[in-house]
């Protein structure tokens, strides 16, 4: 089973889970979430959670989904996961993890492209103002 | 100026405000959110919420940003915005959210270009392990 890191600035990355759940309504167990709070404390909590997360996701395989790409909960996970099995995607949204909920017997590889897909290519799409028929007729 | 409507299941769409805030600290008097919440209200209060929101902006031009691509915050917001002048991106993510604080004199057009580029082909991206120079050696 792969295991999901969620992290993010703030409590984004815990919202999209309960978000995702209020969808799916299905077990999270194999999710965990990091949150860079505010406060003096906030950077150096991240890094503790990461490496003690890391640590405990020793022999698993884990997928990284960060919120920003180069940004310090992006930098952190790097660095804290440096020596497990791991693949990274940052841009976190909603469809990512929902998706992630879908296909916990993929492998990691065929994971993230799975993610990718539903994150990226079927999930941001950008539409014009829908104009009803009969204002084309 | 662009008025942004952030819009998702649950907390998300407020945390990816609160969250872009902590990194960038703009004024956000452009940004709303609508938060479809758990229980039986919960899709009539977003519905009144997105046709009150959408009186509110009749006359300005409004870029929507839903969670995701065709769930009910989607279709609530198209159906509420109809008579207002708008373009809609789904799969929000927080690379969409910064690049809005930082485009409100774009046009339009110019500003869902550039949150569809900064969300969707620079913000997502997938990095496999970084390998350590002495392992490669």
């Amino acid at each position: 089973m792969i295991h999901f890191v969620l992290a993010s600035h703030g409590r984004f990355a815990q919202e999209a889970l309960a978000s995702a759940r209020m969808i799916c309504g299905l077990p999270t167990g194999n999710f965990h979430v990091i949150s860079l709070l505010d406060g003096g404390e906030g950077i150096n909590r991240f890094e503790t959670e990461a490496k003690e997360l890391a640590a405990a996701l020793e022999n698993e395989t884990v997928l990284l989904l960060a919120d920003l790409f180069g940004a310090g909960p992006f930098m952190t996970l790097l660095s804290a996961f440096r020596d497990n099995n791991y693949k990274m995607l940052t841009g976190l949204n909603l469809p990512m993890v929902i998706e992630a909920m879908q296909c916990d017997d993929a492998d990691l590889e065929e994971a993230a492209q799975n993610l990718l897909e539903a994150g990226k290519e079927s999930g941001i799409q950008l539409l014009d103002k829908l104009v009803p028929e009969e204002e084309t007729e």
